[in-house]
């Protein structure tokens, strides 16, 4: 146990004889990748991570990382969770058991995901995001950072937690929080520092403490005066596979203007 | 110096020849353990920790960990800070000189303990918790993600400083902030998102920015239709000692329903 | 390459043979030092850093770290930055590519420094402190914890995004998020918790969710009645060249009580 000599692996990380690389993963110094673990082809381990983290919680499943992985440095992963390919991750990032992730995942430094939540394709999560236990995370869904998914009505309890649920396109702005239980409707925006007590309906652009509606999000314009910033889907495209944007291009008709 | 032969302790950690660990504490692979520190018997320390950071803020005082810690991957513990038995803490946890906690201390992923402040029995800190200097935290308080306890009425300021102080069985929750000098009274709920500019009397539910009273805490019901939702000891007993919850429920006579 | 025999480089770290040590610096333990680095004299590196992280942002730029850092453990510094002399930082700091700060930054534990940014000289950001890209702060300015500098106007967008401007001498108080393209005037002051949706005009006071202005910052008076407690170069010197004081105390005029 503990050492294995591959050709893209630090001889000073530590590889559990258990572990399950492809032959071309690269594993940083000081990296720990513990029993259990499954990597698929194309990923890299930063330095100083720990993969694989044990716990009684994860009750003997593994912890998958699917191909074209890049995990930073010093980032914690626990057994008992499955990301879809092409997972990224900043620094210092911790991800707990009972995670199920889709394609495309991107995890800022210092986000901490609880675990026992669930996350669609192509979501992105900036530095420094709480993922509450419960949580239940569309796809395309944008999350900015120092935002709170809560679990908990009235801490501390049991057998009342109720995750937040975030629709498909929505966007959670800088420093807000979402209460438990709330659902955060398709292609909605919660502009920063809000405190979302209420459903928010879908293309709603919510604010302030407590959140209330300011109208439809797609109303909103670009500040260059070219279009409607919302959906993003109009005008942002970086990172996304072509045949998606095709597929929004032709969804938004000729009036586009991306 | 450096590199000790215990059978729980990994062979690549570096623990220091003045360190006074009982024998049966385990230290995870690439954990520094330095000068003037003492680990109580069967504590687990984990992966790429420091612990005893020096500091001459210290003032030479060792580091005391009390018997049955567990101290996740990657934290930092300063010397001069003295721990009761039962502490456990997440990952990335900073914990800086002139601590001193009572019994059964959680602390969450990513909190950040500044030093020179006072914790009672059995508090709970969750993720990403800020615990300025000089604050006095009770027993058994809970304080959830992104709170923030200030100490300087006008920063930066010297020989203003005064710390919060928090009251046995209150709680804090996400996202708030509590301002310099403030005392949040027993039993009390701080509700999410809120600035706590004034002091808080027990029992009592404040809210928004600034944060007002919404009145008694205890009138704050369950989402079932249980009973009261505070104090919270009457209906949530999860982790602590039998003989506690048992105190607990005589003290709330006849009609408790937990 | 990494290994490299120096009187105060721990044994089990790793430096790149390329990298540009100052004889007398000294590195902890499982720290690796990549290629493109040079760090000056009287530097101290603590345990368990990435100093140098490879990114293709950086585009062939060094990570040049002035004399006389110190930089605590667990903390990553990307290639493709110019720090001045005297950088001191916290535990588990992210600092990416493009950055270029001037003398005595002191960053907190936990903070992250985006990239692509301007920090003037005696820059003091405490814990947890998000910086975005393109944000050009001043000299002398503090940023309290859990304060974030955004810089996208209609998150996500290309080509849009515009930095927060920090002035001379400002201070931005705990936990407030400041909005893009925003300028914080010399000398005003943002209490905690507030949002900054607008310009702050110098020596101007500003509160709440959204940020209003309050007055003048320097009619805010210290709590013992010595005096006002804005610009705060009146009573606080702990820490600055002592010419920089003399110049302050002579700026202030006869009546300065410091």
């Amino acid at each position: 146990m503990y050492v294995r000599d591959m050709p893209d692996v630090h001889p000073t990380a530590l590889i559990a004889s258990s572990a399950r690389l492809a032959a071309d993963v690269s594993v940083g110094p000081f990296t720990v990748v513990h029993e259990d673990v499954e990597i698929g082809a194309g990923s890299r381990i930063g330095s100083h991570c720990s993969i694989g983290e044990p716990t009684p919680n994860a009750e003997g499943r593994a912890l998958v990382i699917g191909a074209g992985a890049h995990i930073r440095s010093h980032s914690v992963v626990y057994q008992g969770s499955t990301f879809g390919s092409g997972l990224t991750t900043g620094h210092h990032v911790t991800m707990r058991e009972g995670l199920v992730t889709g394609l495309g995942l991107q995890v800022g430094t210092l986000s901490d995901l609880q675990g026992r939540a669930t996350i669609g394709d192509y979501v992105r999560l900036h530095s420094n995001v709480h993922i509450g236990q419960l949580s239940r995370i569309g796809s395309f869904v944008w999350i900015f950072p120092y935002v709170v998914l809560t679990n908990d009505p009235h801490p501390p309890s049991d057998g009342h937690h109720a995750g937040v649920k975030v629709e498909d396109f929505a966007v959670i702005a800088t420093m807000s929080t979402v209460l438990p239980g709330v659902r955060i409707g398709a292609r909605s925006v919660i502009a920063a520092h809000a405190l979302v007590r209420r459903d928010v309906e879908p293309d709603t652009l919510v604010a302030g403490v407590p959140a209330k509606s300011l109208g439809a999000a797609s109303r909103v314009q670009l500040s260059d005066g070219s279009g409607p910033a919302y959906p993003w889907t109009r005008h942002f495209h970086r990172g996304y596979p072509p045949e998606l944007v095709s597929e929004w291009s032709a969804a938004q008709g000729p009036e586009s203007a991306s």
